[in-house]
């Protein structure tokens, strides 16, 4: 399975997804900045990554998963510093044969990204 | 919950979803034409759709889903009539405030609308 995970402080653009002709199957997660944290309004969000390791952490998470889960690709795409409401903070593109494989992927990667890698919502910005 | 369905015999462009500040969630599912159909390699696939009931059928899938989850927004493009390998089918959308609602549909939606929809694969083209 291709993995390809990136940080980023920039904008996350649209993604425009190239897949060979054996992919049935492209689905993206995009988590997106609310304008509420807790009630409360806010205008941003800042993250902080600790880089190398939650880099090398999903890429463990997504070799465990694909062990289950084949997919042909993953790619991560994670912002970190201040992200405006309305901004997306993390992208994620599973490719794959069938659309069972890719969601089941998806759907457990991003409950793991939350639990064990080291990004971090450090402040809301009113 | 907003949605909206089309059938089109057109190339299905990339998705530029604009979301109001309660959605934390976008979550898109693209069906894309793979290179062979039970294993003869293919060109193209030609769909045909009983266009009025198909829609009519996947607004009452979408209203009935989102009873048990609710989402912002579901949006749905599919196509019909010849799309070439490495063309995208079906691409459906769901913004919502937080990811699990908006994977739970889309995931139900998918699977009732192979079973339930009158859109058929009806040639595959050498």
């Amino acid at each position: 399975m291709l993995i390809s995970i990136e940080l980023t402080e920039k904008p996350i653009p649209a993604s425009a997804t190239e897949a060979p002709p054996t992919v049935g199957s492209i689905v993206e997660f995009r988590g997106v900045v609310r304008a509420s944290e807790n009630g409360a309004p806010i205008s941003a969000l800042r993250y902080e990554a600790y880089g190398p390791m939650a880099v090398s952490v999903m890429r463990q998470i997504l070799e465990s998963l694909a062990e289950e889960h084949p997919c042909h690709s993953v790619q991560v795409v994670h912002r970190h510093g201040v992200v405006p409401v309305g901004e997306t903070a993390v992208a994620v593109t599973v490719c794959s044969a069938h659309r069972g494989e890719g969601f089941a992927l998806l759907a457990k990667f991003m409950d793991r990204l939350k639990q064990d890698v080291p990004i971090w919502k450090v402040e809301a910005l009113a």
